[in-house]
């Protein structure tokens, strides 16, 4: 073994040297179909009014630790009392590595499987005991008795559960959800990252739970290139994770580029209609490839493809 | 004790639990000369070719996880060999995070003190053994003999040295910080946060040491706002820390916004050295109060307000 790879033995934990890096796929020049991206671009008249609100940010100056004037744009929208805290990150990754982060090591994190990769993947970088819970085969609903079994066994610190899932798509049944919230011993966190395309939310049941903590991002909305995540839940337990939040972590570009967007929300909200009605999914998971609704020339071009993929393939056979 | 507090309790590291949040002062309204800023905006011919290479952003679309154009800018300004790796943070917080993130828990951490006050903070809330080695008292040089004698009892995975130092604003001797990482059994990080300022640097020398790590952020540059941090060092370092870092953490508008102003070097460079003629510190650090150099007329107000609070203070005396 050369020196270098001797000090990496030394220094780094055993867990990140076994490991092999998130891997994204190159895109360029490609129609890209594979990250759940808005494919809609703005609309001329609403990216010069943004460039406008950009002309007097303070570059040359730290960004506000708080994110006030966003974070209250966020509170007023989804009609977050103030017995109630939020806290923001760079999209749901931050917010996830700083949940885990604020755990004992090895603590017990549990998810249901398949499940948002991420929980996982930050767990195991920081050596915590990341839980699989199966969901059901068929419809990938929760498997309620074999999820309590599980926290009463396991204990976690944390559940994550995705709501919609990802990549399954489904909505968990409303009240499994609160039998686990209700049983869990530690946090409950919902990831409503794809709360653009349903109208279900536990958004409104925070303040009915101590443990209850909602996740959401506006990756989904189409402002995935902001990377702005935000987590609501009980102020004792968002000043805790306050503690830890880098001062600075969200930068001025976009404090003032998501608070200009979201007060223009309907546009976002049109697009993301448009491509709930172009999505027609139905299929089952195993061997399969999740694929975003693009715009409809783009969905064309990809079932084309895919079909000649098929087709060519049945030659070979 | 509450229920809810019970809960953290029962969730949180102990360590966070007795911290506090690192606290930033308000001030709007105020002149600002507490966070070491570029009090200087951006000429309009500049602020106008900016806002126009914005307007190709995809803000709908995951930003690109590797910052291509953008490291491939940091390298060619940095003289960076193709056998060395750079890996991308938001500001140097995130760098040190990740750093620290990557150790075993419990792992000991080293910086001299008074230091940067973030290689403390973080590594208290990731529950590491961070361990302080005073400076010499009266100019704030490294106490070497010390230093490796602390070295060789407490064997640091790693250790942080501020060049210049922050807060005290010197720079260590070269070849003490040589000695430093010869010694050292586990990576050296030199943060190089104040740059812009000297001349001086370990930039060029990573390549002789298998542990050197050089970081950097273009925030003292006049670009706080943007929270642009980068770390330099051997490939298979580089390598570990990229299998933990969030793929999409360096957002649209930072990279181009990055990538835009280090084009315009020239303009950000004039700026540092119109800081650097105004300044005339040379003060001692006890009972002292850290400013930054601003505008003339800005440094004007805060050196009349300071001699009249001094003057009532002898008054009520």
């Amino acid at each position: 073994m050369k020196t270098i790879e001797k000090l990496s033995t030394a220094i780094f934990r055993k867990k990140i040297l076994e490991m092999t890096a998130y891997q994204v796929a190159e895109a360029d020049g490609f129609i890209k179909l594979d990250a759940m991206e808005n494919p809609y671009g703005w609309p001329n008249d609403l990216t010069e009014a943004w460039l406008k609100t950009l002309r007097n940010c303070e570059i040359n100056r730290y960004p506000d630790p708080d994110a006030r004037h966003l974070s209250n744009k966020l509170r007023e929208m989804n009609e977050i009392p103030t017995e109630l805290g939020i806290l923001l990150g760079n999209g749901s990754d931050e917010i996830i590595q700083l949940l885990l982060m604020a755990l004992p090591s090895t603590a017990p994190v549990m998810a249901p499987d398949p499940s948002f990769v991420m929980y996982k993947q930050i767990s195991d970088g920081l050596e915590l005991n990341f839980h699989a819970i199966p969901l059901q085969e068929n419809n990938f609903a929760l498997d309620l008795p074999r999820f309590l079994q599980s926290i009463k066994a396991i204990k976690p610190k944390i559940i994550f559960l995705a709501y919609p899932n990802n990549p399954t798509g489904n909505l968990f049944n409303t009240s499994d959800i609160q039998e686990i919230i209700n049983h869990a011993p530690g946090l409950v966190v919902i990831d409503e990252a794809y709360a653009p395309f349903t109208d279900a939310t536990f958004m409104s049941k925070i303040s009915d739970f101590d443990n209850l903590l909602v996740m959401r991002t506006v990756s989904k909305l189409g402002l995935a290139g902001l990377r702005l995540g935000y987590l609501v839940g009980q102020n004792e337990i968002i000043k805790q994770l306050n503690k830890i939040r880098l001062p600075y972590n969200i930068n001025v570009l976009t404090q003032v580029s998501t608070l200009f967007a979201l007060s223009n929300y309907a546009i976002f909200e049109q697009q993301t209609l448009l491509i709930k009605s172009l999505a027609n999914h139905d299929a089952p998971l195993t061997n399969c490839l999740r694929v975003t609704v693009g715009k409809k020339e783009e969905n064309s071009v990809f079932l084309t493809a895919l079909s000649q993929y098929f087709s060519r393939l049945n030659q070979e056979d």
